[in-house]
């Protein structure tokens, strides 16, 4: 039993951080829990142009400046996976790998993690060609010919962002339509090295037998059914992301795994918040993270008041 | 008749600029339309520290900055004072003290106006002591002598707030009633730190010679008519919000004033959108603004995709 914090925030992406941010500007005693990165999914995006005041920045900058300000606000933060939170009277106990906590209250903001595609050897070539985030493994790729499969935001920000030193990027969509910003769309278009392919549906990868590295990815063209094949050496995955909520089970309800909250960002459990793209919604922005962290911020600072 | 718009969006703060850079973003034709001032009341904050990746910004340069975003998308904007706005059949009419404008779909973001308490000196100590907004500037007052004026629930949140880390908080009054919630003027009465001031009528404010800071004020006591004097650094304003909407009432729903919108951010009348204070809602600040026009302009864009 380390200690007593007024709020555990359990996830530093952009919900979390703002949660953070606003109860630390409340007075309160906060511990922010991160597992594995600061800034969380906008921390991999290559350029950030959707945020007020910021005309372009990118996702790494745009986390690390957030955290700068909550460690200027005394937050105590730990690099820790939570393992379990539990009620106990008029706090919770929170496991992690490393230690417990109690929490007075709980902000849950552990975002969502990227989808796996769930064909043989993805798993065994993550690291050596398959990726899930651009700006991470992206400069591995320099000069080299890559696929992104994907239709949306964030797989068309991931094509452009290749195309910048990558030779060619191959983006594959199971149908012939983008469902992303206008504005992404036009500036793909205009990319002599990026070129669409649609109805292509991945069906096995093959690494070379001497490197391990991914050498050729085959697809089904679901037009004529006939095998194509793409021969790259990097992979980038961007289809969508999955909640990883089920450690709450016993104080959240889960729809498809995503947290329901009311209008004050409370769960089912009274002291118990969730925020961000863990919960339900319909608008997964950056701004709109933030903003359910600071509404979760105000209602859980008023629910402190009413502990006494 | 000068032109036709995807959307108009009436006014220029932080709830409008997020509407219209995301609508921009999804490659629609935006209207921009401003009365006053870009940045609305966030302009006029010396000094903003709770906005993401923005350790401390002025609110002037995160207004300033916001607004160069949309310009460099090519939005088209005009000083010009909203008049009317009128449906007709599928588009709607606007029409300004300039011109007539025609949008497909209709964002307002008019913002509130804080009440005035009509003294001299008021305007001018904006932002050197007085402040209408606790959870703005109340941080700026850190171990100092404040007053609040007012006898709602604003008021008694302010006091509480701000007596969290304020030195003495001084909640001033015209009666010796307080309107708002029970639980809040429970709180307030066993706070040590804050002090009720019953039938105390402001006067006048008075700022240092040097600093041109707040550093008393001067009441009326009601029951004696005496003079008293408090020596406060900081004035904050907690008499009202008024909002300004009646010029939508054709289109929207008021409640006490405010626009009802449903979770997308529609108003009664299919193609309106509504976001920022100028809304029914209970966390009024930058960052739930600047989400409210994110929403709007997701759904807004779904309408016009829908209109065909």
């Amino acid at each position: 039993m380390d200690d007593i914090f007024d709020v555990v925030v359990i996830g530093a992406g952009p919900a979390g951080m703002s949660a953070s941010l606003n109860m630390l500007r409340y007075g309160k005693k906060v511990l922010l829990l991160e597992k594995e990165n600061i800034g969380g999914q906008i921390a991999s995006a290559p350029n950030v142009e959707n945020l007020p005041s910021l005309k372009s920045i990118s996702g790494m900058d745009f986390s690390n400046n957030f955290f700068s300000q909550l460690l200027s606000l005394n937050i105590c933060f730990k690099f820790e996976n939570v393992l379990s939170v539990k009620k106990e009277e008029k706090k919770f106990l929170v496991t992690t790998n490393a230690a417990k906590y109690f929490g007075k209250a709980i902000i849950i903001a552990v975002g969502v993690k990227a989808k796996k595609i769930d064909i043989d050897n993805e798993k065994q070539l993550v690291g050596h060609g398959i990726s899930y985030c651009a700006i991470c493994d992206g400069i591995f790729f320099k000069n080299k010919d890559v696929c992104v499969i994907g239709d949306g935001n964030t797989a068309l920000q991931y094509a452009l962002f290749l195309s910048s030193y990558c030779k060619n990027v191959f983006l594959c969509t199971l149908t012939d339509k983008l469902f992303a910003d206008d504005i992404l769309v036009n500036r793909i278009k205009n990319k002599s090295n990026i070129f669409l392919k649609n109805y292509f549906l991945i069906k096995e990868v093959f690494s070379d037998a001497e490197t391990k590295f991914l050498k050729k990815i085959d697809f089904v063209n679901l037009l004529n059914k006939k095998q194509e094949t793409i021969n790259a050496q990097g992979l980038f995955i961007a289809i969508g992301q999955a909640p990883k909520n089920e450690i709450f089970e016993n104080l959240v309800s889960l729809e498809n795994g995503f947290i329901d909250v009311d209008k004050t960002m409370q769960t089912k459990t009274q002291g118990v918040f969730a925020v961000g793209d863990c919960i339900n919604k319909q608008v997964r922005q950056v701004s709109t993270a933030v903003s359910d962290g600071s509404i979760a911020a105000f209602f859980a600072n008023k629910y402190l008041e009413n502990l006494g």
